[in-house]
C-alpha cells in the first residue's frame, strides 16, 4: 500500500509542469556547458567546476529518470515508449563510461543528453515522430536506391580503380565517392575530369548516374513529402466543402422525415 | 479644432496617390544614387552633389514620415504597424549617425532606405507579409534544426578540432562549417577529405549530417510551402465543386419549402 | 480576284501537313549542319558545301515565311502572333548580316533558326506558351528578389570592395558574385573564406544572404509551379466528385418536378 | 499430353514462393560475390572459388529462366513482359562472352544480374514501373530541354572554343560542360571566371543558361511528380467527401422512391 502511494506520488511529480520545466532548463544548461567545454581556454581554466557541474547534472537526470520509472505503471509500460528507452540508454551509458579514460566518448554522451530535449518537449517529440513516420513509406525506394548505388559502385570500382585510386580504389571508397557525386559536390572538376583524361568515354558513367539518381531521389522525397502534407491537410481541418455537405445531409434527412410523416398521415 | 483639420489634411496627403508615387520615385532615385556611390570614379568626382542630394532625400523622407505620423489617429496607431516602425527606425537612425565618421554605417542606412519600397508599394508589402507569416509555422522544426546543428557542432569540434583547426577549431567556426556542409559546398573536396586522411572513419559524421539535415530541411520547406499554397488556393477562388454545392443547397431549400407548404395546406 | 485565290492557295499550303513536316525536317537538317560547322576539321574541309547548303536553307525558309505571310488574312493578323514575329526577325536578321564579316553573328543566327522548331511543332509551342504564362505571376516576387539582390550588392561592394576586388570590386561584379553565391557554387571556399581572414565577422553577410535568398526563391518557384499544376489538374479532367454532383443535381431537379406536378394536381 | 503436364509443372514451380525466395537469395549471394571480387586481396587469393561460384550461379539462373520460359503459355507471352526480356538478355549475354578475354564486360554483366532483383521482387518491379511511367509525360519538355542545350552548346562552342578549349573545345565537350553547369558544379569558379578574364561580357551566357535551364527543369520535375502524386492519391483512397456524397445519393434515391410511390398511390 505504501509503495502504491509512493508510485502515485512519483507519477504526479513526473507529470508536474514545474518538474518538467526544471528538467528542460537543466538540459539547456547542460547544452551551454558542453558548448563552453569545447573552448580549451575555458575548459582548462575551470576543469573542476565543469567536472562538478557535470556530475551534478548526471545525478539530477538519473533521479529524474528513476522518478519517471517508478511513476510509470510497470517496467514494460515504461520501456514501451522508444523515447524512454532513448533517455535510459543515454543516462546509463554515462555511468558505464564513468571514470573511464575515453574522454571523447564521455563528451559525446554529454552532448547527446541535449537531444533529450526532444523526448521532453511535447511539440518536438510530436514533430520527430511525424518525421520518423515518413521513413517506412520510403522503404521500397530506399532498397531501389541501394541497389542502384551498389551496382554503380561495383562498376565504378571495376573500371576506375587503377585510374583514380583515391576515389574508386575500393568498393567502400567508391560508395563514398558516389554519395559525393549525388550531392553534386566537385563531381566534374574533382572526380570526373582526372578520369576523363585517361578514359575519354567515361562521362556516360557520371552523367547517367546523376540523371537516374536525381530522378529517383526527387521522386522519393517529393512523393513522400507531398503525400504526407496532403494527408495532414485532409485530416486536420474539415474543408468548407465537407462542412457544406454535412449541412445538406441534415436537410435531406429532414425532407425524408417530412415525406415519411406525410405517408403515415395519409 | 485647427489641429484636427490639419491632421485630416495630413491623412489626406498620406493617402494621396500622387504623394505615394512621388515617394516611390524618390526611393528609386535614392537607390540609383547609392548604386553610383559605390563606383569610386563617380563618388570621388561629385562628392558634394551626392552629399546634397542625399541630404535633400533625407529631408523629404523625414517630412513624409512626419506627415504620415500626424495623419494617423494616434501615436500608438501609427507604431502598431511594424512597417511604420521599420520606416521610423531607418529614417531616425540616419539622424543619429548624421555627421558621424562612421561612413560605412551611413552608407548602409542609405541603402536600407531602398527597402522602404516594400513598406510603400502595397503588393510588395502583402507578399512580404505572406512570407513572414510562414515563419511561425516553421518554429518547432527550426528549434529541432538548431538542436541538430548544435549537437553535431559540439561533436565535430570535440573530434576534429586538432585535425582540421581551420574548419573545426572552435564551436562557432564549426557551426559555420556545418552551414557550408548543408549547402553541399565543397563539403567533400574541401572539408571531409583532409580529415579523412587522418581519421578514415570520420565519413559517418558528414554522411549522416547531410542525410539527416537534408531530410529535415526538405520536410521543413516543402511542408510549409505546399501547405501555404494549398491554403491560398482554397481561400482565393471558390472551386467549381463549391459553386455547384451552393446551387444544390438552394434547390434543397426550395424542395423543403414546397413540402412544408403542402403539409400546412393539408 | 486572282490575288484572293492566290492567297487562299498560300494559306492551304501553309496549313498542309506535308509542307510543315518538310520544314521541320529542314530545321533538323539545319541543326545538324550548324553542329558539324563547329568542328573545324569539317568546316574547313567543305567550306563551300556548307555555304551553299546554308544559302539554300535560308532561301527555303524565306519562301516559307513569305507563303505564310501571304496566306494569312492580313499583315497585322500575321504579326499578332509573337511566334510569327520571332520567325520573321530570325530570318530577316540573316539577310541584314548577309555577306557581312560578322561571322560569329551569322553563325548564332543560324543556330537560332533551330529554335523555330518551337514555333512550328504545336506541342512544343503549347508548352513554351504555358511556361511563359507562369512568368507574370512571378512579377511581384521578382521585384522583391531584385530589391533584395540590389541592397545586398550595394552593402557588399561598400564593405568588401577593398578586401576582395575580384569578387566585390564593383556593383555589377558583386551582382554576378551574389548570383554565384545563391547557386551555392564555391560560396564558402572561393568567396567567403578569403574575406573571412581579414574581416572575421563578415560571415553574417553570406549566411543571411543565402538563408533569405533560398527562402524567397523556394517560395517563388514552388509557389508558382504548384499553383500551375493545381490549376491544370482542375481544368483538365472533371473530378469524380464533380461528376457525382452533376448526377445528384439532375435527381434533385426530378424530385422538384415531381413535387410541383403533385402541387398542381392537388 | 506429357509436354503439357510438364509445362504446367514448370509454371507451378515458377509461381512457387520457395522457388522465388531461393532465387532472391541467390541474387543477394551473387551481389556479395561481385562486391568481394572488387577487392584484389580477395579475388587474387581465391580466384578458382569465385570462378566456380560464378559458374554455378549462372547455371542456376539459366535453369530458372528456362523453367519460367517453359512455364509460360507461349514464347510471345514470355517476351511480352519487358522484365522477362531484360532477364533473358542479362543471362544470355553471359554465355556470349563466356570464356572471352573481355573480363571487364563479364564482371559488369555479373553485377547487372543484381538488377534482376527488381524483376523478381514484386514491390520493386511495381515501383520501377511507376517511375518509368512518368517518363512519357516528360517527352515534350525533354525535346524542349534538348533543343535548349543544343542551341547553347553551338553558341558556346562558337564563342569560347578558342578561349577555353578544355571546356568548349568541341560540340560534345560543350554539351558535357553545359551538363556540369546545370548541376551548378564549379560553373563560376571553374568554367566562367577563366573565360570572363578574356571576354568580360560572357557572363550573360552562363547566367541566362542557368536561369532558363533551372526554370525549365524545375517545371519539368515538379510538374510531373506532383501530377503523379495527385493522381495516385486520387485513385488510392475514396476521399471522405466522396463517401459522404455516395451516402447522400442513396438518400436522394430513397426520397424519389417515396415520392413516386405516393404518386402512384394517389
Amino acid at each position: 500500500m505504501i509503495k502504491n502511494s509512493f508510485q502515485a506520488k512519483c507519477a504526479a511529480i513526473a507529470e508536474n509542469k514545474i518538474f518538467t520545466n526544471t528538467i528542460i532548463g537543466l538540459i539547456i544548461f547542460n547544452a551551454i556547458i558542453v558548448g563552453f567545454e569545447t573552448y580549451p581556454a575555458i575548459s582548462n581554466q575551470f576543469p573542476s567546476i565543469i567536472y562538478w557541474l557535470d556530475t551534478l547534472l548526471l545525478a539530477v537526470f538519473t533521479i529524474e529518470i528513476i522518478i519517471r520509472l517508478i511513476g510509470s505503471s510497470s517496467l514494460t509500460a515504461f520501456f514501451k515508449s522508444p523515447w524512454n528507452v532513448f533517455d535510459f540508454i543515454i543516462i546509463s551509458a554515462s555511468f558505464v563510461f564513468l571514470g573511464s579514460s575515453y574522454i571523447m566518448v564521455l563528451r559525446i554522451l554529454r552532448v547527446l543528453r541535449v537531444l533529450r530535449a526532444i523526448s521532453i518537449i511535447p511539440s518536438l517529440r510530436k514533430m520527430v515522430n511525424a518525421l520518423l513516420l515518413t521513413i517506412p513509406s520510403m522503404g521500397t525506394i530506399m532498397i531501389l536506391l541501394g541497389l542502384f548505388f551498389y551496382v554503380y559502385a561495383v562498376i565504378g570500382t571495376t573500371l576506375f580503380a587503377s585510374i583514380s585510386p583515391e576515389y574508386f580504389g575500393s568498393l567502400h571508397r567508391t560508395l563514398l565517392t558516389l554519395f559525393q557525386v549525388i550531392t553534386l559536390e566537385s563531381w566534374a572538376s574533382g572526380v570526373m575530369y582526372p578520369i576523363l583524361e585517361q578514359d575519354p568515354s567515361s562521362w556516360w558513367y557520371f552523367v547517367t548516374f546523376i540523371l537516374i539518381g536525381a530522378f529517383v531521389i526527387i521522386n522519393l522525397f517529393v512523393g513522400v513529402v507531398v503525400n504526407n502534407v496532403e494527408e495532414a491537410s485532409r485530416e486536420e481541418t474539415p474543408s468548407p466543402t465537407d462542412l457544406k455537405l454535412e449541412e445538406m445531409e441534415k436537410e435531406l434527412k429532414e425532407i425524408k422525415a417530412l415525406l415519411k410523416e406525410k405517408s403515415t398521415k395519409d
